[in-house]
């Protein structure tokens, strides 16, 4: 085959081949290919799109590019939960725990955090002693212990997204539906899953801005699962505010505490519980979502959730003490209220802001090879709707740098908008799609 | 500025400006923007095409990587003619000795073959002793001399036009309008050149199969040429068949001497007559172009224009000897005349596979480094429209391989077409554009 010739064949609008499309990504991940060739294919296909089809065979190179996990030795379902990200996003830390309490499988490989958005691998490191680089044979024994395993991609994992991914950040080809769904399906697919629950952040703070490219990446998320024999459901929820109360790494460990323990009503609480009750339902232990969400508040109320987030924590090595204890946390250098300079409510909130603004307090990465803070980021007081008087508490920042506070409380108030009559707050969740 | 983002705008179907363009032409050139970024770009500018002023800009930062030759020391118009390359096309050959003949200074910076397509460097240096790497030095000195000088591009001629074309080659992005003309344009420019005559060849052995895309490409090789405010003509013209009865490096030599000789009336004897009459015009020798027809006309039965090639011939180190009595120059092993097998007229020739055996015959490269046979080609004895009784003569094979000889035969028969009733014949100037 004839690499130009396939780049000039998709460039023409046309459909590539099963052959056509194995022979690229086999030999651009072996090296044959070189990247100037590919990401002249990624622009064409950012450009010229792809269909289902081609978007199932390009998942499937993608993860035959590497092993996928065998789990056929444990009995029962398995299923994740993958979300596209955005600001205060730690559903999967409170997911894994009330879903196995469930007696379901859930085997999740998660990310970093980069730019404005955190990453569950982080949030987890923030827990001393927290292993999230066990190979796949621990993986496997942990989750057979307790139900549940909490890692990062491993080398063995669809190499060709790695490869793939880290081009097509530097040739601007991120934002394509048939990409993007290759690329989240292909890491998801080799965990080795029965089911998986789509989280499909839309808004101010996530990567998908409207309602009409989120439902677009969702149905292209769901074709492609289903035409490999997964149970799927998909969440278009709101990201045009963070989600829950804190931001920052071990801030978001702490609310995830809080809310094991059954501490936590806000929309943390809601999607939540939304999201295990239909993980609960796909793992057929529920006869509906509705049922599922009933089974997750009963695994929060028993402390069944909190005890299995304990186990998981100990099995991967993680200080227990710290989740028993949070408030025993080492704090930041600097604890600063942000207070309001109007009386109104809070109108509209920048997320994509805000979560820079994290990451300026030491909580995030610009680049891949930034260090993360873990103690960093911010305590959000009130949300869309909330009222505050002039010199009531918006947040608290925290950082060892003043200078970075500083910066912070400048972008926060830059980030947030007021108004005199109560505003209209964001529905939660926008959509379910089956 | 971030190259990411560049790529970006104009992936979104935005205008780059010249600031912007100047700094990928710049650094692309330098190495500083990686090979697959570029690639990326080039793609995004296939798909999303640019404006005749983004057009004009990359010209002028691609003509600006390297030197543009000075000749304002010579005092007059000085000219040249761009074809966008077919078969048989020697034009070249005949087109410097008669203007320059007429007084107007030609210097020409020509190519080699590649694939279907022969290169005017190549058809020169099968004159023994030809050299077409002159010095841009030595090169002004021919050209003062004799009026005319045909040159290879060196590497300080347009280094960006150079490394992009090697990218394009490998990455499905040669057919884009903007990036052929500032390509041809940018290369043209820096000879030092007053006017240029187009010569945009159409048809199934031109890289342009359709009219309305030579069209475009015309308009806008026009407007780029204009807005360097050059004197400017462009001709539509045939490649519906090969130019002229000889194909090959030499036999296009020998088909140049004998039009010069003035022994030839065929097609390439009136396309060579009115674009040589549009340079006469352009280079204000004549006042109309059918005025310069006549000159050129003229030039060639009073033995100056034929005088004038021996002169270049001889100032570039060629051996005069073989222009003088061209029927001494070596001969291949093998000389097989192709009979044809049916009665009827020449309906129809696959120009593209014509020139593929001519290529096979040892005339051409099919990669950059294949090492050319100058003796070997085709002499093509009728043309479409033409009467062939069964076992009369179509072509001449030459080669020095008889397995060769065979398997471009075959190629041969596969590439002509005969009717019962005489076809129209392809209009050889089909529009001509000021």
């Amino acid at each position: 085959m004839n690499t130009t010739e396939l780049i000039r064949k998709k460039r023409n609008g046309l459909q590539l081949n099963k052959a056509e499309i194995e022979y690229l990504i086999e030999n651009y991940t072996n090296g044959s290919i070189p990247d100037y060739q590919f990401s002249a294919l990624l622009m064409a296909i950012l450009l010229k799109g792809m269909s289902s089809t081609e978007t199932t065979v390009l998942t499937h190179s993608m993860l035959n590019s590497g092993k996928v996990i065998d789990l056929s030795s444990l009995k029962g379902f398995k299923i994740d939960k993958h979300s596209t990200g955005g600001v205060g996003d730690k559903t999967s830390l409170v997911l894994a725990p009330i879903v196995a309490s469930a007696g379901i499988y859930v085997p999740m490989i998660s990310g970093r955090g980069l730019g404005h958005t955190g990453g569950t691998l982080d949030k987890l490191e923030s827990i001393p002693g927290f292993r999230t680089d066990l190979s796949l044979s621990e993986s496997k024994k942990v989750l057979k212990k307790c139900g549940a395993v909490l890692i990062g991609q491993t080398k063995e994992i669809a190499p060709a997204d790695k490869f793939i991914y880290a081009l097509r950040d530097v040739t601007a080809t991120v934002e394509s539906i048939p990409l993007i769904t290759a690329s989240i399906m292909s890491k998801k697919l080799a965990e080795g899953i029965d089911g998986l629950v789509l989280d499909i952040k839309t808004g101010n703070g996530a990567f998908m801005r409207s309602n009409r490219d989120s439902i677009e990446l969702a149905d292209s998320l769901i074709q492609t699962a289903k035409s490999f024999n997964k149970r799927v459901i998909a969440f278009i929820t709101d990201m045009n505010q963070p989600l829950g109360n804190y931001i920052g790494n071990w801030l978001e460990v702490y609310e995830s505490i809080r809310l094991l323990q059954g501490k936590v009503r806000n929309d943390l609480f809601t999607l939540s519980v939304k999201l295990a009750g239909a993980m609960i339902y796909l793992g057929k232990k529920a006869n509906s979502v509705k049922e599922g969400e009933q089974i997750a508040n009963q695994q929060i109320n028993n402390g069944k959730a909190f005890n299995k987030f304990l186990e998981i924590v100990e099995l991967q090595g993680g200080d227990i003490n710290y989740i028993n204890n949070p408030d025993k946390y080492p704090k930041p250098k600097y604890l600063k209220k942000v207070h309001s300079v109007e009386n109104g409510f809070i109108n509209e909130m920048n997320t994509y802001q805000i979560g820079m603004a994290s990451l300026e307090l030491g909580a995030g990465r610009r680049t891949k090879d930034d260090v993360i803070d873990h103690k960093a980021g911010i305590v959000l007081y009130k949300k869309i709707g909330g009222f505050i008087n002039k010199g009531g508490i918006i947040c608290e920042l925290r950082s060892d740098s003043k200078a970075k506070i500083k910066t912070a409380e400048q972008m926060i108030f830059n980030s947030i908008r007021f108004s005199r009559t109560k505003p209209s707050i964001p529905k939660l969740i926008k959509k379910v799609i089956l």
